[in-house]
């Protein structure tokens, strides 16, 4: 009943969109991926990760899709984020094409910071291509209620990018010995 | 086996509810709903949310289900909720017809605010109603446990209402390549 | 597949023990039960509860089964628990007899206190029985990080025994349309 | 469907890795196992536990699989990690062959140090085993996001270890009356 094969990671959609005058920001967990080995065990494949994706405003309370730009946090990202006080910020950087010819020509960067009155972050993408030379950037406020939605969300769903919830509930698909 | 028609999403009720001298307030989840959309992907459709319940006391420990109000608390909401210190206080403002040509006439406000000693919060419901011209007001004091009970069912509560248990939940149900 | 009738809430036990000198407390998830009305309704029909059950010391690592006291912590005062700060005390009343003939004749409390160096807490349960006349003390230190796991484990258990991982799990179990 | 003879515990593995300089770190949740008594009642068998294996690096990103060495954290050793705050450090011993006639022989500690400046932590595992006239050390330097990640993916496998998540789910599982 619990198939590997023919498995699409976005089939549901439910992200936790925050939509703010000049940008949105919405957050989706992406979960991992993994293959069975010949030995019968299974590993994880590809690792899973919280997409975060900005859109620009082009209007009131529109905002364009072709232009969207995304960040892909990693467990241990995701453990900076859910790790932040009140006043803490955080930066992360990514290079999409890490490992092939184009290295270094696009550069992402997020940032969290908080308000200076305590009443909640500012997060920021900046998107830098030297091959299409050019620099993006979204920024979208977040209050202190919506930064609570995205610890406890991302705290729920942490383990399950790290793909631990399958490692414990394996024991509900044992076969028969 | 995982359906989406005819669902009906208040077929188990297990509301936490507090009863005090002059009112009762008791809270439940509401869970999204979502649809299938002709790609095959499925998309959150309705959102879900936090059901909040009051009622006024009409004698000893007898309440009066008829005189009930609700107040629906949104994702962002409940993160507000879950955030609170021991002195903080939130406050959220609903329109039931927003959007419709009675916008405007309803208003209601959810207020928690924390007893002067750290003991607790009074949680109060205030609904004024211009077409009926009547005010109601529903005060429920909760003790820091009765809190903890709604934080902690709250945080547990929110990636469900979010519809997120379904997304990290959809792998187990992937279809045969 | 998911059936009310039949349903045995002992079927399987993993109690978490913590084995001291003159004592030992061990902790268990007892889940509510469900009643389904004949409008197809499933209402909550017994509350859940942490049961605490302590046991004298009869020897080096022997304890007294027959001998054993039980304390079912209800939702609230798990919440009361499980927001306890290094130096916060708790203390319970329960009357099993409560509303019976016998009301007042049998009187139970549990107390946690902290240690004054804030190693960890003493957990204490005294049952008085005036129809026995007995009464019987038994208390066991507990460590910081014992009692993490405690409420670690409580707060993973309350919405369990409140029912609401039944309230958010049932739309997996719709019926077809 | 659910099934306990022929059970492997170790069929899926995601752990979560950290490489450093000198050695590199990894965490697996270990369920426990369940017996099935005459009496139908299901008891835990045998106890689950985190599992931390250390590796030597061997070279530039190469670690020596051949030369790991494991350290079972038990659910109260996990409590004790999950309470740990920014400048508290943790210390565990563990004897393998404790209750063995090599009882005493080989000594493994496990211990958690806070950073001077607060950043992160130093995790070393040091065992010393007398027959084989060896010590071994490694230390794996944690950042703080690197650690809220280990705590909330111990939080997360607790009650799954300590078996929690079967006495909560069964109730999914009655048999018809």
């Amino acid at each position: 009943l619990w198939r590997l094969r023919g498995y699409t990671s976005d089939r549901i959609s439910a992200p936790y969109s925050i939509y703010k005058g000049k940008a949105a920001l919405s957050l989706n967990p992406c979960l991992p991926t993994f293959t069975k080995l010949t030995s019968g065990m299974i590993v994880l494949d590809r690792r899973g990760s919280m997409m975060m994706t900005f859109m620009p405003a082009i209007g009131e309370r529109k905002y364009d899709w072709e232009k969207r730009q995304r960040f892909a946090l990693s467990a241990t990202e995701v453990g900076s984020l859910i790790s932040m006080g009140p006043k803490d910020s955080s930066e992360f950087f990514h290079d999409p094409s890490m490992l092939s010819s184009n290295a270094g020509q696009v550069r992402k960067s997020l940032s969290i910071k908080p308000h200076a009155d305590g009443t909640g972050y500012f997060v920021s993408l900046t998107v830098v291509n030297n091959i299409l030379r050019s620099r993006e950037n979204f920024t979208v406020p977040v209050t202190i209620a919506e930064f609570a939605v995205m610890k406890t969300a991302c705290s729920f769903a942490l383990p399950h990018i790290m793909g631990w919830d399958r490692v414990t509930h394996q024991q509900y698909r044992g076969t028969v010995g």
